[in-house]
């Protein structure tokens, strides 16, 4: 029999009467003969509460038990949402992340998905139609509960649909991928297809519909998505293959990454050991940093990366260590940047992007300060005021 | 090292101020060289309000999937209590139930324990000195997570406290057992040691301080058990082995378990068929009757017992599945019953107690219904608005 994944983020299953209607709708595409893995996340705010109260016992508390407290939520979703399957006569199983096979590895707050058990699943589709499945967790070797981090529910649902080899819809309050976020830009075109390829770039620098990770593994399986408005006949977008797109835009959207930090640091010597310890560090605590650049001269080693402010304690903590082994290190962390960034599959084969982007930043007055480039983007770090018309502008230049 | 085995129900756990000050407790426990298993409950009205949620969604809803989303409670307490541990320098682990080994048994939620790995905790014991334990949870043979019925945390802290063969004390908010509910009769006496068998007795005959059960295992491995209120230098009782107890009095406590149901049922005929499938529906329904009378005459069965009001649903399916085969069956369920209870493990010695119920009883005007005697208690089964003045009248003429 067919079948397909489906996720539903927080927002869709943020209270009773959306966990009914979204039971209403699977009950009649269970009707059409498919069976479904359905992965939600917890309801609402609910982990934002959890967070705050933890808040109220530790300013730090540990990441194994937090991990531990926060996978409650889907756990609950899991289980209201299976009430209503079976009362609506559905043959439904409720299966938290280690229930359904999904074995984790690192860190107990961002694990990565190691492994996925297809049998158990397919075991447990041979008397149930729904398996409803906690997005955003799993088990590590040891026994112990983890989550996949922050929007990892994404991540469960197309590591399910890899392992099932069947497509996934991810159903948020958006339909589908826009050319740039229609809360900066309204005037922003919803776009029918893109390609994995332009997806990540997207997700990496910050257009936040979709896990760049999520991506990674369909893109490596050959999955399609199918990102949709939850309970919504608005048409969506589908995320594929790039050899199955005919029609390749020079430029495709516009990414706005806010609440970036700009770091700075200094030394009055180039030094291979504080290099090696500092990357070390930011490896070991699994810190993305990006657009790094660095000059070696007489006055010594000056380099500069940005990075998410979400881990500006953890910089905090790993400069502190430095500095005790190197006092001489000076370092400065900066708030207030955003990373724009043009992003298109066609980028490559057509020329003048580049330029085309560089005389609008600079008919418009806006600074930058490190601009990176990969095969299918161009980013530029400019100052978070800057931010707003800078999308504006180039979602005009690109007619996007 | 020394073992306890500590347990603090819902209203202990209720704030979050109230599991800082268990975890600065704990801590002082541990600085005097002990190691410490604390099974918590879920905090405060938790699993009231996640009943009440099912209840928008479902009035029937399925058993999995209730236990499911009722375990997050406990859950959620063993992360804050583990959280504020670590944070105070203790090293402590919390585990579901499953993850504590505790491997349970039938109904998904009023599961029995099976058997408690205790090397699991053992092995945890080797590098933390506090394992917090989610009360009132386990996991069946099929990989399900159960739950052991309402306040199954107690058996979930006395059998650990088997397994490990250390004693368990459990905290409430009320300092021990009394000779009768305080609530009902404010000159109760607290008791300072009462043997298993009396207390099996109080449980079971609705006191309310510890479930029968754990009392049961208790019993079996030779466990003592202390029962204290939460943080506080008052006094509490402890629960042994009768042989141990010097001194037996032949009253020592009067118990009013309220919420009866009175249950009559009569069958034009003494069919044996009928009689063996109603007992094999309520055992299958887990339903516990007591106080159980029949007569047989010329005009056929008429049949009386007693239930508690929560199992009243599912006597009503129980009687609508045996109607549909025995059309003449006339049943009939009265609510608003108590039963009073007069226990004590020297009452088989000592004479004349029967009668001295039986007189202040009559003396006071009030009606009973059923009467049953056991080895050490007598019960009597009396209209609600009589229970208080039984009580009353029963600890003053027994000076309790």
């Amino acid at each position: 029999m067919k079948k397909s994944v489906l996720k539903f983020g927080g927002t869709s299953v943020a209270d009773f009467e959306k966990i009914k209607n979204i039971g209403s709708y699977l009950k009649s595409r269970i009707d059409h003969e498919e069976q479904l893995v359905v992965v939600v996340s917890a309801m609402g705010k609910t982990t934002d509460a959890l967070i705050e109260n933890v808040g109220r016992l530790s300013s730090n508390p540990n990441e194994e038990n937090l991990a531990l407290l926060l996978t409650t939520g889907e756990q609950q979703t899991i289980s209201y949402l299976a009430i209503v399957l079976h009362e609506l006569g559905v043959r439904v199983k409720a299966l938290t992340g280690f229930q359904a096979g999904i074995k984790t590895m690192g860190h107990h707050m961002k694990s990565k998905i190691q492994n996925i058990e297809a049998d158990i699943l397919n075991k447990n589709f041979e008397v149930n139609d729904v398996l409803v499945v906690a997005g955003f967790q799993g088990m590590n070797e040891d026994g112990e509960i983890t989550t996949l981090g922050r929007g990892g529910s994404d991540t469960t649902a197309v590591a399910i649909a890899s392992a099932l080899d069947a497509p996934c819809e991810i159903y948020t309050d958006v339909a589908g991928v826009y050319s740039t976020d229609p809360r900066v830009y309204p005037d922003a075109k919803r776009l029918d297809i893109v390609s994995y390829e332009e997806m990540m770039e997207m997700s990496a620098l910050g257009a936040g519909v979709l896990e760049t990770r999520s991506v990674e593994i369909a893109k490596n399986y050959n999955i399609p998505i199918y990102l949709g408005k939850t309970l919504s006949d608005e048409e969506g977008t589908w995320i594929m293959p790039k050899e199955d797109i005919l029609e390749k835009k020079a430029v495709t959207g516009v990414a706005l990454d806010k609440d970036m930090n700009y770091v700075t640091l200094s030394y009055p010597m180039y030094d291979k050991h504080l290099l090696e310890h500092l990357f070390l560090l930011l490896e070991q605590g699994e810190i993305n940093v990006d657009m790094i650049s660095q000059i070696v001269n007489s006055d010594g080693l000056q380099m500069s990366f940005t990075m998410k402010d979400t881990d500006v304690n953890q910089i905090d903590e790993i400069f502190g260590a430095l500095i005790s082994q190197f006092p001489s290190l000076v370092f400065n962390i900066e708030e207030n940047y955003v990373k724009v960034s043009v992003i298109g599959s066609g980028m490559r084969d057509m020329s003048g992007v580049a330029s085309k982007v560089f005389m609008t930043l600079l008919g418009n007055g806006i600074n930058f300060y490190q601009v990176t480039t990969s095969e299918i983007s161009i980013s530029y770090v400019v100052n978070e005021e800057n931010g707003q018309l800078a999308v504006e502008e180039l979602c005009k230049v690109f007619n996007l």
